[in-house]
């Protein structure tokens, strides 16, 4: 897909910085439509998009009104939805960057997002290792409401498996669960947004890890061949990181959160709702920052394994995923399985992240070809799988020099840098204008001049408020939702029920 | 003052200790009834007070009635005013714990606790180093308006003195002030609150510090004469710490909030106001935890030694202070002049804490009196002031074992110990059942199965709010009272003002 350049933006863009030669940028009028329709959590956006340069940096808000195409742009997502959803494997999207894909991806990094935002990661709460809010409330509490999705089902993971440093356990007794934690969630989007999107999108959006990076020193670094923890796979020299696959497929009897396996829960909402949406066009996008990009992978390659996304009149829904900032998953034979079962994979990372550089940093698929197939019955050689769109967080004026990694994995900071991107060589331009402070809610990235806190998002007292006698105290939450009662039902249907 | 034992307390103490022989526990009937009137900033209280027993520790919230005797109560404050005010440098009301007085160290201590709960001290907050709230809001934005005073003007003081770890600065360009913090406030009781405390009570409370307890170290460990800066003193072997001095002391003639020493802001206000209310019965109350408490003694004497108390019919108002975890002042002949002047001190200090320690830890009041006259020169030779009230925080069943020495300087945590005394040897129990949460305000000092989170005070997203586009940024706060127009008057009168 070729961009056009708009000689109205370049004009515009010679106001914005009279003094320079306004170096032609990547930047096509067709904005992304959408984003008038996503409130994008914690930023919202006028209906009027500004775009602010990096060169005016001196103040967050300069910006350039953006032509009113609005019309013009309403049914373009609709009409290339596929392209965007990597049927063609984004090819000639990424460089210079499809200003559409480009809103899209930020729209399910935002998703992604969320599993952060809604996270109850205090070790001080009593309800640690849950979702804040009620399923039904989830985007609203989130100020998302404008994504138009609604989410139909949480997802639990087991602490009872080998990563230490991604459950968050409280430092109570624990009150809500012994052993889970809330780690994703499935959403559908609605009639309007299913409109505008030109099909009925199921989105998977799974949880990473809070906590620094501690986990990757978690990982056993060793393959283990997929068919092992009983995900259908023809071949056992296809094979993922231990540690990914356990807590995909692990489960805790006695916890009534997390009595089926995350995989369970994934594989039995999904049939749920390909079965609702039967009779439309369907999308299943699954998406997921750090460890929770791993997970996406793997759901993603497991639902297509199973032919789950086959519906009865034989039509395919296409699997995508969007990945943020994720490590390896499995070995060559697994990214070859994934190709050849068309599981798109979008990966953006940071080129300063060191997290899609593990596991496998020695054996990976930047070794010569040989050595890699000498390598390939060794636990320890890794691969990517999919495309992948890498940025460069120095390429930001936003942002300052810092040698600390949780900066260069942070989520928000990698949808900012997306949004600045136009392709390789062109400058950092906001193409949405995107609000920059985001970038600090769990960092201290930002300059120091645009007067941003670091690590400004926090709750009120912690979430203590006083109770009718005046006294401080943590309030109770509504009842958790654990499984719905019709999981076995759907477990039946997949040939996973004889496992209770 | 001696405390009669209730039969009636006695009773309900069986029912809630069924199991164990109740030993008396110094517990009047005469329960303060100033609680009544008072939200205690951060806690408030129902109308009937519960006591929470330390013995029933598993949960915060058992408690007994108390049994109503608010009738009888009514006038006690009114009556014994001047013994609380410390007119017999109360002596007899200490050990068994006056209730009354009790109570009232509590409301006191609350207010130079309003000291810390108001200030900014977000490094990354433009308006870093002032009060978050109006004067005129100030008690009403802690929920302390039940406290029944109304301030009437904010102390700042310079930072371009020697103690760098005392003044907090914003990491940003400064915004709001070059050099000023907020160093406190003066505060006048309300009608009704006056006819309550039987006098109208003029209040100074003095800011402490906000950072752990580097600003010991900061400590010159010099006594300067307290005549060398300029504050009137018939004796120049009269020292105090100089770090004290030049804090109260020191102006910055640039700066529109420090233009005025804050001596000279203190003590234009309170001539100011004794001059409004000179009809009355008055009484002056100085108040400051930690090196507010230094604050509160050095301009308490000032206030004395200037004759400022003394009405035009000559009646002297009492001035006393009520210190909370204070650090020594001065020299013995300070404490001597003190004494000469009538200014009285109640000292409230934990025993664990070191800050009372400080400065001399080796030549001070305990020191043999020989070797102390040897001393008297020595520039270390410091001692404290006034009536000590020592607590231990080991007694109260609450609090954890912990090495952290912040907890054991903790205003709140000292508060709550207060609030569990009853003398010497007397068993721990809450004599108000003020919140113990309120102690995790700023530590991690409660026991965890209270499920109180550690350091729980903080603002909703560190006080960043979405403007009108929807971006995240620092609100602008209303402009920031600076020195009134009459302070020059008022410093004319007090033969201070040839120094503008």
């Amino acid at each position: 897909m070729a961009i056009s350049l708009s000689k109205t933006f370049l004009s515009i863009a010679h106001q914005v910085f009279p003094s320079e030669k306004c170096r032609p940028v990547s930047f096509s009028g067709r904005e992304p439509q959408l984003q008038r329709t996503t409130s994008m959590g914690f930023a919202t956006r006028s209906l009027r998009m500004p775009r602010v340069s990096s060169k005016t940096s001196g103040s967050l808000f300069s910006s350039i009104d953006e032509l009113d195409k609005e019309t013009r742009e309403e049914r373009r997502v609709a009409d290339v939805w596929r392209e965007i959803h990597g049927v063609d494997d984004w090819v000639g999207m990424l460089d210079p960057m499809d200003p559409l894909l480009r809103s899209e991806l930020i729209r399910y990094g935002e998703m992604a997002q969320a599993c952060y935002d809604a996270f109850d990661f205090d070790p001080f709460s009593k309800y640690c290792g849950s979702c804040r809010f009620t399923p039904r409330q989830f985007f609203d509490s989130l100020a998302m409401a404008d994504h138009g999705y609604v989410v139909s089902r949480y997802i639990f993971a087991t602490s009872n498996i080998n990563l230490p440093n991604f459950f968050k356990k409280s430092r109570w007794p624990k009150v809500w669960s012994k052993s889970a934690n809330w780690i994703g969630y499935v959403a559908v989007s609605n009639d309007e947004i299913s409109k505008r999107l030109g099909r009925r999108d199921i989105v998977v959006a799974w949880r990473g890890t809070v906590t620094r990076l501690e986990w990757i020193a978690d990982l056993m670094d060793f393959l283990k061949p997929i068919s092992s923890n009983k995900i259908p796979c023809p071949d056992s020299t296809v094979k993922v990181e231990s540690g990914f696959l356990d807590l995909y497929t692990d489960k805790d009897v006695n916890c009534r959160f997390c009595k089926f396996s995350a995989r369970e829960q994934i594989l039995t909402e999904v049939k749920r709702l390909l079965e609702i949406y039967q009779l439309e066009e369907l999308s299943l996008t699954i998406t997921g920052h750090s460890l929770g990009s791993a997970l996406a992978i793997l759901s993603a390659y497991d639902i297509v394994e199973t032919g789950l996304n086959v519906l009865q009149d034989s039509r395919a829904v296409p699997v995508s995923v969007f990945s943020f900032s994720g490590p390896r998953v499995g070995n060559v034979r697994f990214k070859e399985r994934m190709e050849v079962l068309g599981v798109k994979v979008l990966r953006v990372v940071n080129v300063h992240d060191i997290v899609p550089k593990s596991p496998g940093l020695f054996f990976n698929e930047n070794v010569p070809l040989l050595l890699m197939k000498m390598a390939e019955r060794l636990p320890w050689s890794y691969s990517h799988v999919g495309v992948e769109l890498s940025l460069d967080h120095k390429n930001s004026p936003f942002l300052k020099e810092t040698g600390d990694l949780s900066c260069a994995h942070n989520l928000e900071a990698l949808l900012h840098l997306l949004d600045g991107y136009h392709g390789k060589g062109h400058r950092f331009v906001l193409a949405s204008g995107r609000d920059p402070a985001l970038v600090n809610k769990a960092t201290d990235f930002l300059k120091d001049h645009y007067l941003v806190p670091p690590y400004w998002r926090q709750y009120e007292n912690k979430g203590m408020v006083r109770n009718e006698d005046g006294r401080w105290m943590q309030p109770e939450r509504p009842k958790l939702d654990d499984q719905p009662e019709d999981t076995h039902r759907y477990l039946k249907q997949l040939g996973l029920a004889s496992h209770h």
